[in-house]
C-alpha cells in the first residue's frame, strides 16, 4: 500500500493547488441546484480574477546592495525579488488571501524571497537580517488559512523577507528500530510519505493540505491530519527538533519521555515562525499498514454520532478515523457525489427505501460517519469491533464501504471546489475548534447558529455544516465549513462579520481558538483571551528571549501588541 | 475492583513511609547471605540513627513578626517554626537525604512550615514573602529523591518557607461525559483514587511513592507511575492546570488539543516550583477496568526482553504494563521473594527443573517479565494476545500468574527496603533515565558498568541492577538500583562519585538527565548540558518573567547560575 500521493504541475499563484486541476461540478449534477434552493438564488453568477500581468505589486524596498548580500548568503539563484516571487509567497490560502489574489489586492508582498539550502544560511541569513533590520517570515507550503505567511511591511523594517524552505527537504536518517526519522523542516507531505512509503514506513499525517503543505509549517501550527485519532497531531509525532532563532540555536533531546523540567519542544511547536526557524525534526514513524478499511455508517442523528465516537474513545482501541457528519455537511456530500445517492441505492437495493425511512436513516437528521481502521489484520479487527459495537449500540446502520472508497479518492480535493465557488462569486471558508465530549454538541450548534445568523445579518442566506474529526479520550475537534453569496462590495466586510461571530462563538462556549489551523494574523486579537494575560506574557518573554528585535514573523501570534 | 491503599499511622521524620511499617527480611532468608556473597562480606553491621530529641535544627531566622505576619494569612494552626514541623519539611528521600536525617545533619530546614488551605492562601503568600523577601519552597509528598524540597538558606533571602499543600486536598469536580476531574493540587495517591474509585473512575498514575506522594508533586517533577505504558504519564494526563505564580495567576485552558501557540501547560508541567505553585489541575480520568491480569515470562536474555516490548509498544495494542528485570535484578527478586524460588518450583513441578535449565530459562542471564492487561475483557484479550505473541516470539516462558500477584502486593514497599538497608550500613539508590530503543541496551551495559566501576573505586564490591518499565513506541525508560557497603567515613563522597559516574554516562550515551525523578538540586549540575544553552536561557527567561525576584525554590531545576 503506497501513500504516495505525486502530482505535476505548475501552483496557481491566485489559488489552491496545480493550474491544471479543478474540481469538476458538471458530473456532480445536482450541487448547484441545491445551492441554488437553499440560497434562494435564480441565477449563478461569475466572478473572474485578474491576469498575472494586471497584478501590481508594491514595489520592493530591498536595495541592490542589499539583494546581493542575500545573494551571497544564499547563492544568485535563491534570492530574488522577481514579480512571480514576490506574488506567490505574499498570501496563504484563506477566503480574503483568496479574494485579495483574485482582485490583484497583494498590500505585504515580501520585498524578497530567499530560498535556503540549510542551516548554515539560515544562521547567516538571521545575522545579515539583524545588521539590516529585514524581518523574516519563515514559509513552508504557503497554505496557511490563518494569514500565517503574510509578511508585515512594518515601518521598523526597512525589508520584508520570504523565508522559503521547501529546498531543504530531505530524509536525513531513518531509525528502523526506534521507529524514527530525521527530517529537514521543507518537506512537503508528498515527498515525505514518498521516502517513507518507499522504505515501509509511514509518518500517518495527512492534513487536508497534504500535497502542499510541509513539515514544517505542520508543527510551526501544530498540524493535525485526518489520520489524527490514531496516529496523533504532529506534537505528539515531534521526538526533537531543531529551531535556529536570532540569538542561536535550539536542538532539543530526542528521547521518547523526560523530566528535565518545561518540555521545551512543545514551546517551540506551534511558535508559527516567531520564535525562530524550525530546520529539521526527529519523527516517529509506523510501519505501513498491512490492511485498512474504510466504510459508511448512518446515524440518526449527531448526538448519536457523537456519543458513538466518546464510547470509542473511552475504550482503549482507537480507530484510525471516525468522520462524523452533521446532518447538513451529510447532505451536501450527497449533493457532490458524482454517482448519486451511491450508497442510498445500495441501501436500497439491500433493504428498501421505506424500510430505511422507516427505520429513520433517511431523515434530514441522518448523519454520515466514515470508520477508517488500518495496521496489522488482528489489531484492524480488534479496533474495529469495538468501534462497530459502539456505533451499532447508538443506532447505526452500516452501508459498506462505497462511500468511504468515494471518501478517500476525494480527501484532497475539496479546497478546489473553493475556487470553483469563488468564480461564482460564493463566500466559502472553514473554521475549527476543539472541546470536551460534555460541551461539543452545544458548541456545534451555537457555532452553526451564530454563522447563519452573521450570514443573515448581511441580507443573504447560507449555510453552515461541520464534522466532527479528531477525536481524543476527553473531546474532539469540531470542523466547519460555510458558504453563502458574496454581498457584491462589502465582501471583506461580510467574512469579518461571520469570522468573529463565530470566534467569538468559541470563546463564550468553552472552544479553543484553533485546535489545529494556528492563530496567525487572523485569530491574533483573541489570543489574550486565550492563554490569559499572564499565559501570553510568558510567550512574549520567550519571543523576547529568543527574537530581542522581533524580527521574526512579525504580526504573528501575538499580533502587534 | 477498588485501587484505593490507605494506611494510617505517624509517618517517620527520618525514613520512608509509616513508623510502624518496615520491610521485613527474617522470611526471606535468602536475602542477607546474597549480599554478603556477592559483597564478599563476612558480618553484617549496624549503623543506628539519632533519635529525634538529638537532632539539632540552625535556629528559625523567622521574626515572631514575621510568623504573626504568616499566621495572619493562613490562620494560626497554619503555621509553624515548631522543630517536627521544620525536621519534616527539611529533606526529600533520596540517599543523601535519609543519610543525613539519620545522622541529623540537617542544614538546611525551612525556617517556617505554612500549611495553605486554598488558592487565596497562596496568593497572599507568595505577596507576603516578596514584601518580606521570603523564599517559598513548595512541599508536597516530600519524596523527591533529586533534592527537590530542601530548602535554600540563601543570603538573598531573610527566610525560607516550605508550603506544604496537602490540606488542598479535594476532588472538585468530576465530569463523567468527558471522563476529566478537577482535583486541588495537595491530593495523595491514596486520597486521590480512593475517592474516584468510590466514583467507578480511576487516574491509573501509581509511582513507587504512591502512598505518600502528591498529585501537584507528580506534576512539578513530570511523575511516572507503574502503568505509564497504558496510561500516560502525568504530563498526558494534565488537560489544564492552574499555577499562581509571584506575578499572577495562570489557568492554562482545558481542552483535548490546541493549536493555539506554544502548549503553556507543557511548561508550567515539570516546573518544580521554581516557576509557581500549581494549585489544582483538571486530569483525564478511565473507568475502573473490569479486569486485570498479571502475569509472569522468563525470557532468556535482557536483549530479546527488550526486543518483545519494542515489539508489542510498535504494534498499536498497549498492555498496562511491562516490566523487564535484568539478569542482576531477576535474581534479586528472587532472592527478596518470601516464598523461596515460589515461581520456579511451579516451573519445576510443570516442566523438571533439568528441562528448564537446558532451555536456557534458569541461566545467568535470564530475565523475569511481568506483563500486566487490564481494561475491558475484550481489550484485555486484544492487548495480552498481542504483547504474548511478541513476547513468546522472542523466546519467552510463561510462569503464571504467582510471580505477578507477589509484584502486585509489594510494589509499594521496596522503598522500606532502603530504610533496613541503611540500618545495616549499606548505601543504596534508584536513578532512572530514558532514550530510544537503538540505544537502550547499550546504555544499560554502560550505566551498570560505570556504576560498578565507581563503587570499586572505593575498594568495596557492589551491586547495579535494573528494570525498563515505562514503554514507548521509540524506547522506553531504564530504572537502576545500586547496593554497595558503604565507605565509614566517606559515605557523602561514595556516593557522589557513583551518582557523578552514572550521571555523566548516561549524558554521553544519549539518555535523557531524568525520565520522571525530576532536577532538583542533585541532577542541576547537568542542566545545561541537557537542554543545551539557549535551552537553558529560555527556562531562565519563563523563570524571570513569572519569578522576577527569583523567591520561589531557588536553587532548584536551573541550580544557582
Amino acid at each position: 500500500m503506497s501513500r504516495e500521493q505525486t502530482e505535476v504541475g505548475a501552483a496557481k499563484w491566485w489559488g489552491w493547488g496545480f493550474e491544471s486541476k479543478t474540481y469538476p461540478l458538471d458530473d456532480r449534477p445536482q450541487f448547484w441546484p441545491y445551492l441554488m434552493r437553499t440560497f434562494k438564488l435564480t441565477e449563478i453568477t461569475s466572478c473572474p480574477r485578474v491576469e498575472f500581468d494586471q497584478v501590481r505589486l508594491p514595489p520592493s524596498r530591498i536595495s541592490d546592495r542589499t539583494l546581493a548580500g542575500l545573494k551571497r548568503i544564499v547563492g544568485n539563484e535563491n534570492a530574488s525579488t522577481a514579480k512571480h516571487d514576490r506574488l506567490t509567497h505574499s498570501l496563504g490560502r484563506s477566503y480574503l488571501d483568496l479574494l485579495n489574489l483574485r482582485w490583484g489586492n497583494i498590500r505585504n508582498p515580501p520585498d524578497a524571497v530567499v530560498y535556503a539550502k540549510d542551516e548554515d544560511d539560515i544562521q547567516k541569513l538571521l545575522k545579515f537580517a539583524e545588521t539590516n533590520r529585514l524581518s523574516i517570515t519563515p514559509f513552508a507550503g504557503g497554505s496557511s488559512v490563518v494569514g500565517g505567511v503574510e509578511p508585515t511591511r512594518s515601518r521598523v523594517f526597512k525589508g520584508a523577507i520570504a523565508l522559503d524552505l521547501r529546498r531543504m527537504n530531505s530524509v536525513l536518517d531513518v531509525d528502523q528500530v526506534s521507529l524514527t526519522a530525521t527530517i529537514e523542516a521543507g518537506i512537503s507531505g508528498p515527498e515525505l510519505e514518498g521516502d517513507l512509503n518507499k522504505r515501509g514506513f509511514t509518518l500517518g499525517h495527512f492534513p487536508q493540505s497534504f500535497q502542499f503543505s510541509v513539515l514544517g509549517g505542520w508543527i510551526a501550527t501544530r498540524s493535525a491530519g485526518q489520520y489524527s485519532t490514531k496516529y496523533g497531531k504532529i506534537e505528539d509525532m515531534v521526538e526533537g527538533l531543531t529551531m535556529i532563532a536570532p540569538t542561536g540555536r535550539i536542538e532539543t533531546k530526542a528521547v521518547p519521555a523526560s523530566a528535565s523540567g518545561p518540555e521545551l519542544k512543545q514551546l517551540l511547536i506551534g511558535s508559527e515562525g516567531i520564535l525562530g526557524v524550525i530546520t529539521k525534526a526527529k519523527l516517529r514513524i509506523r510501519r505501513l499498514p498491512e490492511v485498512g478499511r474504510c466504510e459508511g455508517l448512518m446515524l440518526k442523528s449527531f448526538g448519536s454520532g457523537i456519543n458513538a465516537i466518546r464510547e470509542t474513545m473511552q475504550n482503549d482501541l482507537i480507530p484510525t478515523m471516525m468522520r462524523l457528519s452533521d446532518p447538513d455537511e451529510t447532505r451536501v456530500s450527497l449533493m457532490l457525489s458524482s454517482e448519486p445517492h451511491e450508497f442510498v441505492e445500495k441501501l436500497t437495493t439491500k433493504l428498501g427505501m421505506w424500510m430505511l425511512a422507516r427505520l429513520g436513516y433517511l431523515s434530514p437528521q441522518a448523519c454520515l460517519m466514515i470508520l477508517e481502521t488500518e495496521g496489522k489484520p488482528a489489531v484492524v479487527k480488534a479496533e474495529r469491533d469495538e468501534a462497530i459495537r459502539a456505533c451499532k449500540r447508538n443506532g447505526a446502520f452500516a452501508i459498506g464501504s462505497g462511500v468511504g472508497r468515494t471518501w478517500l479518492r476525494e480527501r484532497f480535493e475539496l479546497p478546489y471546489l473553493r475556487d470553483v465557488l469563488l468564480d461564482h462569486c460564493m463566500l466559502v471558508d472553514t473554521l475549527e475548534t476543539a472541546t470536551t465530549w460534555d460541551k461539543l454538541e452545544t458548541l456545534h450548534g451555537a457555532i452553526k447558529e451564530s454563522i447563519e445568523t452573521a450570514i443573515a445579518e448581511m441580507g443573504v442566506r447560507g449555510l453552515a455544516f461541520a464534522h466532527v474529526s479528531h477525536a481524543y479520550r476527553d473531546g474532539a475537534s469540531i470542523y466547519f465549513t460555510f458558504i453563502a453569496p458574496q454581498v457584491k462590495g462589502k465582501e471583506v466586510e461580510q467574512y469579518l462579520r461571520i469570522k468573529r461571530a463565530a470566534t467569538e462563538c468559541i470563546m463564550r462556549n468553552g472552544g479553543t481558538l484553533s485546535h489545529h489551523h494556528g492563530i496567525g494574523k487572523d485569530h491574533a486579537p483573541w489570543i489574550r483571551e486565550e492563554l490569559g494575560a499572564n499565559g501570553l506574557a510568558l510567550v512574549k518573554a520567550m519571543k523576547e528571549q529568543l527574537d530581542p528585535k522581533g524580527m521574526m514573523n512579525p504580526g504573528k501570534l501575538l499580533g502587534s501588541t
